[in-house]
């Protein structure tokens, strides 16, 4: 009867409206209501100087007036050419900037690099004028940006100041699209690149894409999944590709491709894909100068070699070294940069697969071209609710490294599930790696603060499809902004972005922001209570990854198993990673190694990570690991239902469309969560032998029920 | 360089704004701009009287209230329970009416059926009151939205008398969809159903798909692809389509599922699916009971039985209407339908496939339950841009025969070309079976006027997908909306479909009306012009039918192959189905057959479907036939270019977005017609052994470069 009930409600509110707020994402460029920010913009912003010509310059003016003229009620803006009038928005690079203007900046352009952007109160005129600029006009849209944010979020702009610059070069989504338009775990509907219409037909989301990405200062995207087909690498593909590449150019976006490492068999004819065959070499070589005629500012190529079952260079007795660095010859001569993943491990090594990567990739350190960049994944399993950092982070001093998140949800719910990602990201970022001592932290690792280096990178798999609000759930908007916010600058506290991301996205009352904040940084600890607490990891069920399966063991790689990683017995659960058992706890730094190693000092979060301990371990509050983790699992759930108390509030300050939708989406998300708890416990009880704690609620389905739930269509797989 | 000039100059343009008239299909409901119109729509609008309370009569209300709203600029209308005040609309079902209402308009309801509406302007209480009533609710909407129609397309609405019934009973669509949500044939994304977030997420599109339908009065919906899958008749999928129903129900559309003839072994558990054994037609008694628990006004099922690899009773030893009946006898005691599909052909049975329906069909007549409706396709091939009607229309009396239209442009160009297919519908409604003498037109076939049946019916496949103008091109919008017109009324004029629909869509601008509405009515000749004229058929490249393949030979079917249908040799091109060849033309009426049978009187535009003639064959305008053919085909690259112009000079009456769009594609229309041209004429050349005629544009690239064009990804295949 729940499903009817909000059916009916949902009927009667809203059949004729259409969602297009859903669309707008973080640029919905509200009317600002609070009065007294509305008299001092008001009088702040009489008119705008717009210096400059480009496709960029046009962009930037284009979004600031339009944006204007929704949050200040259809107020007449001015659009002058030159400094004169009233108070004026004055926008252009700092070459275009007339010499008045660019006189009173001077000074800030020394603080900014080539991304970076200044917005300051200047006395100009005998007017306060407010200069956006930058070294280019993408930095200057990027300050654009940055401006109408602080207008969407109702800061004072009196007496502005700010000069702010990227931390980190690459800032890229990789997209695992595939040609049919699938996405490889993807949640939001289908691939925004409507292959069979390009390159002729350009859709408007391409544009709006664009512009998404470009407000929070992304500024790269691989159009194409990792397991990747040659096909995208054609003439045919390529024209295709060349459209979209000239869509997102003024938006300082750049495109890149996965590459097939067989690509020269499969579309080029050659017997071999040998990375020391003179032939092979040369194809890419003609390929590279193919792609980069047709597309100048061609980013680069993202492989995925010899992991999964893909080709690449040890098909040939060849290393990932040699692989990388012949692509990387091959596209260098344009600037462009190979960006190779260290996510491997064999079905044919008997050894602990959180320890592959870094065996295989640590080595090769400093063996690299200069224009090739290992891309690692945040842990070294696979993007589960929560991993202890990888531990290539800091080992490969001389290697530049760029982090790889996901934010398409693949372990943590799916689209269905409101989990606020940026917590996620922000542990993982400020994790002290001590590689150079205390305080090594991953971030620090990535932006080359500790070794410099010329590339420097962070990429989010994406969470964006063809659903009208482009991720599915509305709250997994705030994953793709606070990834965008984060990779610009990844010391940003993900409170603060879930704030910002609040304001611009549905209101700035204070009734709505303050429980809705603390719901979203409640989200992630949610999930990982109600999936995988105390370190539990990969119990998902088998290949799409949708609810739990603990009990799964009949996959044919061993290390596909849930049962692999929580290796419950009589005895105990846990994966023994420390000295005692595999030792992968080696792999890290000696002061990171001897606190993970013991299970005293072991962070409990991380217990089951590294260690497997008995049913009767006694965890710091006191209780058995048996009680602790039934409870975890039963506070998961009770959060969730948190969520929804603070969400069913949530009515009288935003629409009804997204209102509805969420509590939809949370009432799901609660069944979902009760779900995990009871099949989890009740697998996980055959071997602990013991009873439910009091607290627990107790399962209302058998053992048997849950592993006969089939999913032959989740999405994604 | 055309590609860039677009890109260039639609992000100038729209990239701020939001393509949300796009969605929003024919019920925009655009302020009256007509001032004269305005002033008589709200003298004669004060009010609106609500007698009524179901979900239903709310819709009605909501509908009318808010379109009303929208097009008279927010103008206050108020709502009332009783007649008083000012002019009111009065909306309510019959028994709802007060009695001085019922008064009023008793005599009308004699001329309406069950789904039919009446809109009367009548005195009442000595105001002028507009009146909108039927036997139920849902008529009532219906009436509702006529009635918004006039609004929307600015006709007088002083002194209304109108009554309207359905002709049809059944007026429904056919999704192809599967359940990973990739539809067969469907060339505008993705299905709508979210079955993963289904029952509990109630996607706001699924409203507004209802709401839609319900404007032109489809009154069903089958779910599932017909090539089916037995798990939707899985509990776990049955709580999903009950939550779609509940949704669907107010706006009078029922559900109906395709059945998988094996359903009863793969999710049955069964040995056999034989019909005859009586477990089986336990197991679907049982399904059907099942089903209808949930779903109380279930349709019934849509069933696809030994046709291209579905299976079906023929597995058995049985025929169809063994199978038929038995489905029959399972959704009998619920009031369910079995629509049965009459698309067969067997590589086995080296009979001209054009035959094997009727064939295999027309000895059923009148064998079959009287729940039992056999659906046939407008042709007896496969939804070409022109066939002629399928023999079996008027060929079983004691048999209802449902008509099944394909909406989705499997073989006119998917979704980037402009046809309009009303057109199309029109002329097969309007052919003559001469099966009762002259004037047994098809319409009055299906709709009953010759042999009345108690079901009638009239499918359409959908081409509705999760883009978010619904149908991929802004004017595919117009083949969904003449669909459910003409299956309301077989006997509306194409033409004032277009009229009706271009005004609700984009303008009631008469400069735009006049040559958009020519355009669209030349679209449908185009297509045919520069794809198969003079009766080609089924050239279509290989399996996805996307552009030319006149010279594919090598499919495993021979029936599957383009050279089985256009028989092109030295002597001649065309198929002869005459008495001197195959002699379908006998499975015609005596009348119709004659005129068929014989090239000089046989329709030029079904030449070459029934016969083989010879490149110096005379046409009547003189010409031979390869030059006659040559110039047809030239003549379609002309009037897509003729489109184009027209649509050029239209920027200045609609919103950028669409204008933008429809560009985009008519120039991609323009490049393919081009393409058919030159590899058809090509690809023939080499029979006929003749130059090109004067006037034919020389092909730009060799017929190996056509041949060796692939798509491997082309959608929807």
């Amino acid at each position: 009867m729940t499903s009817l009930r909000f059916i009916f409600s949902f009927l009667l509110i809203s059949f004729s409206a259409f969602a297009q707020k859903d669309y707008k994402l973080w640029l919905q460029y509200d009317k600002i209501t609070n009065p007294e920010v509305f008299q001092q913009y008001n009088s702040a912003i009489e008119g705008i100087v717009s210096m400059g010509s480009s496709p960029t310059s046009k962009i930037s003016l284009s979004e600031l007036e339009s944006a204007l003229r929704n949050m200040m009620g259809d107020k007449k803006i001015e659009i002058k050419s030159r400094i004169e009038g009233g108070n004026n928005i004055i926008i252009g690079s700092k070459l275009s900037l007339n010499s008045d203007a660019q006189k009173v900046v001077a000074s800030d352009f020394g603080k900014i690099n080539d991304e970076g952007f200044i917005i300051k109160s200047v006395l100009l005129k005998n007017k306060q004028q407010i200069i956006i600029t930058g070294n280019n006009d993408v930095a200057v849209l990027y300050g654009v940006y940055s401006f109408l944010r602080l207008l969407q979020t109702n800061k004072p702009i009196t007496n502005l100041s700010i000069v702010d610059s990227p931390k980190i070069n690459i800032r890229i989504l990789n997209h695992w699209d595939n040609l049919d338009r699938t996405i490889e775990r993807g949640y939001a509907g289908f691939s925004l690149w409507n292959w069979q219409k390009l390159p002729d037909f350009v859709d408007q989301r391409y544009i709006d894409y664009a512009r998404a990405n470009a407000s929070i200062g992304i500024n790269g995207t691989v159009l194409t999944n990792v397991n990747a087909n040659a096909l995208i690498l054609t003439p045919q593909y390529l024209e295709k590709v060349e459209a979209l590449a000239n869509v997102f150019r003024p938006y300082g976006i750049k495109v890149y491709l996965t590459a097939r490492f067989s690509a020269p068999i499969e579309i080029g004819g050659l017997k071999t894909a040998d990375p020391k065959d003179v032939t092979v070499a040369n194809w890419w070589k003609d390929k590279a100068k193919e792609i980069y005629k047709k597309i100048p500012d061609f980013g680069g190529f993202l492989v995925k070699a010899n992991s999964e079952g893909q080709p690449g260079p040890q098909n040939y007795g060849r290393d990932h070294v040699d692989g990388a660095n012949m692509l990387a010859d091959a596209v260098a001569p344009f600037g462009g940069v190979i960006m190779w993943r260290a996510f491997v491990y064999s079905e044919h090594d008997a050894n602990d697969r959180a320890k592959q990567a870094y065996a295989e990739f640590q080595p090769y350190d400093g063996k690299f071209k200069d224009n090739v960049i290992v891309q690692v994944k945040n842990g070294a399993i696979d993007f589960q609710p929560r991993e202890p950092f990888h531990p290539l982070f800091g080992a490969m001093p001389k290697t530049p490294l760029m982090m790889e998140f996901q934010i398409t949800q693949e372990y943590l719910g799916f689209s269905t599930h409101l989990v606020y990602l940026p917590k996620l990201f922000q542990e993982v970022l400020e994790s002290d790696t001590y590689q150079k001592g205390k305080g090594t932290t991953v971030a620090k690792v990535i932006d080359g603060s500790f070794n410099p280096h010329k590339l420097t990178g962070i990429a989010g798999v994406a969470n964006i499809g063809n659903d009208i609000n482009w991720t599915g759930h509305p709250f997994a908007q705030a994953n793709w902004y606070g990834f965008g916010r984060l990779a610009w600058n990844p010391y940003l506290d993900s409170e603060s972005i879930a704030d910002e991301w609040l304001r611009c996205t549905f209101s700035n009352n204070e009734n709505f922001i303050k429980p809705v904040k603390e719901m979203m940084i409640q989200s992630r600890e949610a999930v990982v209570n109600y999936m995988t607490p105390l370190g539990l990891h990969h119990i998902m069920d088998t290949g799409h990854h949708y609810g739990p399966g603990p009990w799964v063991s009949n996959l044919s790689r061993p290390e596909w198993n849930p049962t692999y990683y929580h290796k419950a017995d009589k005895n105990g659960i846990g994966f023994d990673r420390s000295k005692t058992g595999t030792n992968a706890t080696a792999q890290y730094a000696l002061e990171a190694a001897k606190i993970f190693d013991n299970p005293e000092t072991c962070p409990e979060q991380d217990l089951l990570w590294f260690h497997h301990v008995s049913w009767d371990f006694k965890l710091k509050n006191g209780q058995t690991l048996w009680n602790g983790l039934a409870l975890k699992y039963q506070e998961g759930v009770n959060q969730v239902q948190e969520m929804q108390n603070t969400w069913n509030n949530m009515d009288k300050y935003i629409d009804k469309d997204r209102f509805k939708e969420v509590q939809m989406l949370l009432e799901i998300q609660y069944k979902e969560a009760n779900w995990w708890r009871d099949a989890c416990l009740l697998y996980f009880q055959q071997y602990s032998g013991k009873e439910l704690p009091v607290g627990v609620e107790k399962p209302t389905q058998t053992l048997e029920y849950f592993k006969s739930l089939k999913f032959p269509y989740a999405p994604g797989n």
